[in-house]
């Protein structure tokens, strides 16, 4: 089968950005998904569409590697690629290059299909998948955990009440906002002094409007690895590993 | 003088969207900040020449009048023209058209320009006003204040901590994240099933890393006006005035 790479340019917009006037992490993959968005809306596969049948696609998983992150202003593509899929699992690659044509950003990414009535993992629907010329596979990936740290010091929790405006059109917490819980988690100092390069961060529960949140956050300031655990009272929602390097100034 | 109307085309990404599909208004204001700093970078007076300088442009205050929201995917032109300006203020207009050239929104805006050491209001320098063909006027403009409401109704304060992404390269909050905290104030209901047409917003004071604001909100659910007063330890920081409209089923 013809491998279908998707691709769309774009021009970092100074709310992707902060005070570095580099992209968030959250904006980053906002931006990645960008692309998965509009190949949807080419193949006629649009979120309603997969909402009208009663199922949304969700995210568990990113393993986001980062060469270096886009800055403002900066002309981009961004290219996706659904890889394979298997009963539950569809798997997905995207990644960015900047206009010398260099790959800077590269993201893997596990999506399942939900029953948006019974709110559980359905089975993926054949003709949901098949457009996106995506191989079937039996083999469930061994995608790796989030690694937790052995020698790590412990920063003070922070919380966030989910807002009105958090929530998407599947009625939970948009993935993307976990990232700057946990970014959030971090010293200004550190963010400032350090770029984010790897970042593992599995999903394993929804949060809906009006919970509260609990980030917390644990560091290894040798190793510059970070662990973060997203909780609410009903338990635990997300976690991540991160690995940092420091700036060249 | 010629009047330099700046405009370019947007695409309206699902990042800029809520539940409903529909752009928030935080996200609204963002896009439309985007055609000034474009014309800014065509004009090359950058952010970075005018903080290289040791200023920056602030916004004071934002009238928004809204007779529908971008939609999910919609394609809109978003225009914007420095209207006048005298000793301390600058006045720009801001609206967007759809793909009918219908006017949807439009935004009057207040600007004054940061001495960044001192964080105060300077004179408005001639060389950085002048390329936009602005018009000099002695006239200071009445804008009205936001409207204080007599019969109301006191929703519960919510309370929020200043996050690292929520601060700008002026090194206070971004002024959009004042939406999300107003409206956020509202309950999910209420946004639900009713539309901003227009909201009067007045930033007195700066917000910084690591504050916890104060957002309190007032109801008139007859004439369906909404009040918002934005406070930390240290004063009052922006208020708001809005008017809704019952969504039509």
């Amino acid at each position: 089968m013809a491998e279908r790479i998707f691709s769309e340019k774009h021009q970092v917009l100074f709310y992707e950005t902060d005070r570095t006037r580099k992209t968030t992490v959250g904006m980053l993959v906002n931006i990645l998904m960008l692309a998965s968005q509009d190949q949807s809306i080419a193949l006629g596969l649009t979120e309603e569409k997969v909402n009208a049948l009663g199922y949304g696609w969700v995210i568990t998983q990113h393993i986001i590697d980062i060469q270096r992150m886009p800055k403002y202003e900066e002309k981009i593509r961004v290219f996706t690629k659904a890889d394979s899929y298997n009963r539950y699992f569809c798997y997905r690659d995207f990644w960015i290059e900047d206009e010398q044509e260099k790959k800077i950003v590269q993201m893997h990414s596990v999506f399942v299909l939900m029953d948006q009535k019974k709110r559980k993992i359905a089975r993926v629907l054949k003709n949901l998948i098949e457009p996106y010329d995506c191989e079937y596979s039996t083999k469930v990936e061994r995608t790796p955990n989030p690694k937790k740290l052995t020698t790590a010091r412990r920063l003070p929790a922070k919380h966030y009440r989910v807002r009105f405006m958090d929530i998407d059109s599947n009625q939970h917490v948009n993935n993307v906002h976990y990232f700057d819980w946990m970014i959030d988690g971090l010293s200004e100092g550190f963010l400032l002094q350090h770029q984010l390069r790897r970042m593992n961060i599995k999903y394993k529960q929804e949060i809906h409007y009006g919970e509260t949140v609990e980030s917390n956050t644990e560091i290894d300031d040798k190793k510059l690895e970070t662990f973060h655990v997203i909780k609410t009272a009903s338990g635990e929602s997300c976690r991540a590993h991160c690995l940092w390097e420091k700036n060249n100034f």
